[in-house]
């Protein structure tokens, strides 16, 4: 039997750490992105009318959608009135914007409905209507009122005679997946059978090939004049490498013969989020075994060590094989932050499936660096893109808003919901995935697990459970070994300690800063520091060397004293010992090996707090290896 | 005084090494292109009138002009009637093509001439001139019938009868450079001084902008209805990074303000090449200036070793400093055939205006590896791109002809005017800058200079002058020392020898393989392998080890014994010693470094003989640096 989510009403999350970011998130990231979306006038988008005289972009709704998703997690943990009205608004727009067929889609809407369903590729109705459906989860969960139930399940059913493999519908499935998650999660809300049909059409029709190995996509360009990818003597070109190449869509195969994680990382992350969620709930093996091949492809050839992914700028998505340039300058440093939100979800549904401590490690490493590094410790600024290494004098300072504005609500919704990414449940047994301060009330039962720690500083964890369950602890991979209170099994980095009752266990993990070496396919001979989950980099405000041209020597590395970074106190940093390269070797070749100078004292801070100081830029996490000699 | 390009005629080449090359061309290149021209029917694009059933390429004009200008260069230095017969059709189709005013185009005249003149940045029509008047050169040169001249001279009338600073012209300027170096050229033939006024008109004008910021793509834009670059929902990407980036034209700022070469690197080099030329027939040292900044930044920053150049596949030029990834599949291996046999004729035109050894290592490097290594020993396949790397089971093999057939040709030109890059001459002055042997009869003098040598495989060359005339011998950077029979003084790394009346020189280089290391910046902790201005590889064929997981032992190499590669005979192959990286760490990072196994010598080959045996496509330039430990 699979794991159950954890609804974020049952978990209070009393880490210092982590509520402070849950509390910049709802008092200044909620309110900064409503008052950008109305401001910029997108928030009205769905009360226009066929002509009106802005055009909506094409995935302006879903950004109304996720927002009110994010508002809602919040709400479930303590009111706010005026939020609530604002969530309130929203759906009250989203009602009135239903045409009579059920069709919602403002983009549409005020080009003229008539044009609907014509470019599934290139435009996001189905995407838009994805996020619809998982705010109606968040919200219905939050008043269980059905005021967003209705009209959603008629949008989708309208979308059901649309498409579909019956005689008469189209073939089509979404350009941008995400209406499969929306539809899954909707289905486990109300049980409402078309939903999980229509995400197992939407799944299964993806990539489909007919006779002329057309897809679907040829077909609808074709259907409204010519191939739009064909673009002789304009100069243009498309988001990926060649006319035709669905594979950014992941859309050139169907899933069950696909092998390798490829194209725009965003769609391919939803697309396996999804899929997960569909093997899951039907128990199919070959979805599954699909699943465990991309994972091994993309952690063992194109993750970061940050957990970012998406190496490739053009196609915003996945490159070559060990090709995870570290600068965003390269174009081979994309890294997207909805990207690394979508991978931790994926690894969330995929501890569901199979309790294993691998998709964990992926998670928190996501969470605490790709993920965490992108939002300002001010909680109102955002990178959309997490290069691991910038230069003196080229600062990469973190933006209010921006014109794609994926990123900023998928950071709130993030830190909206992360109770259910600490721990998952099944009847009797607790699995615990990440250790933050918090307490889980079990659904169902009068069961209460909770956690005192000061991860990710400390590697100290007391887990007290109120009530009888089996519990299954996570033994992390970067753990150099751990100590148990109450013994157990371990099974697949997890240790699984016997039904007992109100039981307090104390688990001690060694946390020490380590050396990590790339994979030599990678090209690189550096050395990056982590210290348990978290990735570490030197910035030019604490070092006094030129961090555009230093490396760090191989060597034993250690813990530095405590120290505060802006609103975050009880910061480890780590010492090593680095060398400047000589100055004056400006030669691109040399018939020599580059001379590096006398050892001087490098001191690394947590990746996630970077530029959040003063500073000319330079920043890197990977450095170049010296011989300790 | 600078120094003046040697005419093809007066130049002849008795290495056998390249006597071999050139044949192939004349014989099966040329042939072979023709034949494809013909055969897809682009042959006969001039000959369409409006409405044609089949609407050329913006750029076919251009093929036909290269592929005559190359068979004139052969054709100076023998007769070949056919050969003379299919260049006589191409000056009719050319002379029959001209519209009444002047105008010349294949894809216009079928299009309709009335939208000529409306989209400079991506159609080619200055482009196809540019290359109708180097085409010119070489028949007028050949022929002196002032055939091709007369239509030639009344088009770029026309020209400026269009465009120029004039009131009531347009301010506009080629999407793709090419017309300022055959501007410059013809100027240089027929001294009409329209044709330097045009080309200065050119150069100067590129990249100026309005006081709202816009240059003339802009206006013509509008002009046509609409800003092309927004692509609003339409999913498409320029080539560049961003819309209106005309950096990929080198059109977003003036030349004297650049100060680092970008964008597409033909145009970037064509560019130059006419702006060097510019330079020296004016003698304008603010040119000269800012082309001393872009060799600079281009030499120490984004060169391959092999001389290739443009890393990026996106817009098919140059990337950020130091980004200069070797594979293909990566995204950030371009390094276009015609980017190298451009930035050759950079060289050669550098050499012209200031006699320099780093143009002339340079223009070496280029030739005998990036230029070269793209043409199959067959003489009848190219690469389009070559990248430093490719990996087992991904072979890459020569295809005998493009789509966009741009390569080919000026594979045949470069050779069939090989000459004129190994000599250039003055007063009383001989510049010898590539050690190949040939004999040059020095224009309007009874002076011949002639070499004997067996370079690229050994370092002896003696030179023969009869006749009296000073000589300039370039000593190679990569000559570990020389030794020359007859003294005389070097600067700027030539070695003068005073007026000599029938003087012999015996002239001797230390030629021995040695490991060059790349600067730290790239990320690179790399050896490769290189032997005079040869960069080696290693093939798989020749090496019973892992070629896509070896590193090399960073100790001594040497010589191997003399083997043969296909046709060519006596190649040098180098040995060195390496180590496989154990099998079994498929982890992407690890905390522990990278376990090699046992040693086991390597035999490295010329990499511009690569991929001419069989093998299963592992093959790299670079390898992992190893501690000779």
């Amino acid at each position: 039997m699979a794991f159950q989510q954890v609804p974020v009403r049952n978990v209070d999350i009393t880490s210092t750490f982590w509520s402070q970011m849950q509390r910049c998130s709802k008092e200044k990231t909620i309110p900064a992105i409503i008052k950008a979306q109305k401001s910029l006038q997108h928030w009205y988008c769905l009360t226009w009318k066929e002509g009106h005289e802005i055009q909506p972009h094409p995935f302006w709704d879903s950004d109304i959608y996720k927002i009110v998703e994010a508002a809602c997690y919040f709400l479930m943990k303590s009111k706010d009135e005026e939020l609530m009205a604002t969530v309130e608004e929203a759906v009250d727009m989203i009602r009135a914007a239903q045409h009579p067929d059920g069709y919602i889609n403002s983009y549409y809407t005020v080009l003229g409905v008539d044009k609907r369903w014509t470019n599934l590729r290139d435009m996001h109705e189905l995407y838009c209507l994805g996020h619809l459906a998982e705010a109606c989860v968040a919200y219905e969960t939050l008043t269980n009122s059905g005021r967003l139930l209705e009209p959603v399940l008629r949008a989708l059913h309208h979308v059901d005679s649309v498409f579909g493999c019956e005689p008469g519908k189209k073939r089509g499935y979404p350009g941008h997946q995400e209406i499969e998650i929306g539809l899954l999660r909707l289905y486990e809300l109300c049980g409402e059978p078309l939903l999980l049909k229509l995400a197992k059409y939407f799944i299964s029709e993806r990539g489909r090939r007919d006779a002329k190995g057309e897809t679907y996509f040829d077909h609808e360009a074709k259907a409204r004049g010519g191939d739009p990818y064909e673009h002789f003597g304009s100069e243009m070109k498309a988001w990926f490498q060649y006319p035709r190449d669905y594979s950014y869509n992941q859309a050139d195969q169907p899933l069950l013969e696909t092998t390798e994680v490829k194209g725009h990382a965003v769609r391919a992350m939803y697309y396996y989020i999804a899929a997960t969620d569909l093997a899951r709930l039907t128990g199919d093996n070959d979805i599954k075994r699909v699943l465990d091949h991309m994972w091994a492809d993309m952690t063992e050839t194109k993750l970061y060590i940050t957990g970012s992914i998406g190496a490739m700028r053009q196609w915003e998505g996945f490159g070559a094989r060990y090709v995870l340039g570290d600068t965003e300058e390269s174009g081979t440093c994309y890294a997207e932050t909805c990207a690394c939100f979508a991978l931790i979800l994926w690894c969330q549904r995929m501890l569901q499936l199979d309790l294993n401590v691998k998709y964990a490690d992926v998670m928190e490493i996501g969470l605490y660096n790709g993920f965490l590094g992108a939002v300002g410790l001010d909680g109102g600024s955002f990178y959309y893109q997490n290069p691991l290494r910038t230069y003196t004098g080229h600062p990469k300072e973190r933006s209010a808003w921006f014109e794609v504005a994926c990123c900023p609500p998928n950071v709130a919704k993030l830190l909206a919901s992360m109770g259910s990414l600490i721990y998952s449940f099944k009847e009797n047994l607790v699995a615990v995935h990440l250790y933050i301060e918090s307490e889980f009330r079990v659904p169902g039962t009068d069961v209460v697990v909770s956690q005192k720690t000061n991860m990710p500083w400390s590697g100290d964890v007391d887990i007290t459970v109120k009530g009888a369950t089996q519990l299954a602890l996570r033994i992390p991979t970067w753990a150099d070994g751990y100590k148990s209170s109450v013994e157990g099994d371990v099974r697949d980095g997890y240790l699984y300690i016997a039904q007992s009752q109100d039981l307090d266990i104390k688990l001690s993990f060694k946390l020490k800063a380590r050396r990590v070496y790339p994979n030599p396919a990678t090209g690189k001979d550096q050395i990056c520091i982590m210290r348990g989950p978290l990735v570490y980099c030197i910035e030019d405000v604490d070092n006094d060397v030129d961090i555009d041209h230093v490396g760090v020597i191989d060597d034993d590395v250690s813990d530095g004293e405590p120290i505060n970074i802006a609103a975050v106190s009880g910061v480890i940093p780590v010492k090593a010992m680095g060398r400047e390269l000589v100055q004056g070797q400006s030669s691109l070749y040399a018939p020599r090996l580059w001379k590096y100078g006398d050892k001087k004292s490098l001191l690394y801070v947590p990746y996630f707090l970077r530029a959040n100081r003063s500073g000319k830029g330079g920043m890197t996490v990977w450095a170049r290896r010296l011989e300790s000699l």
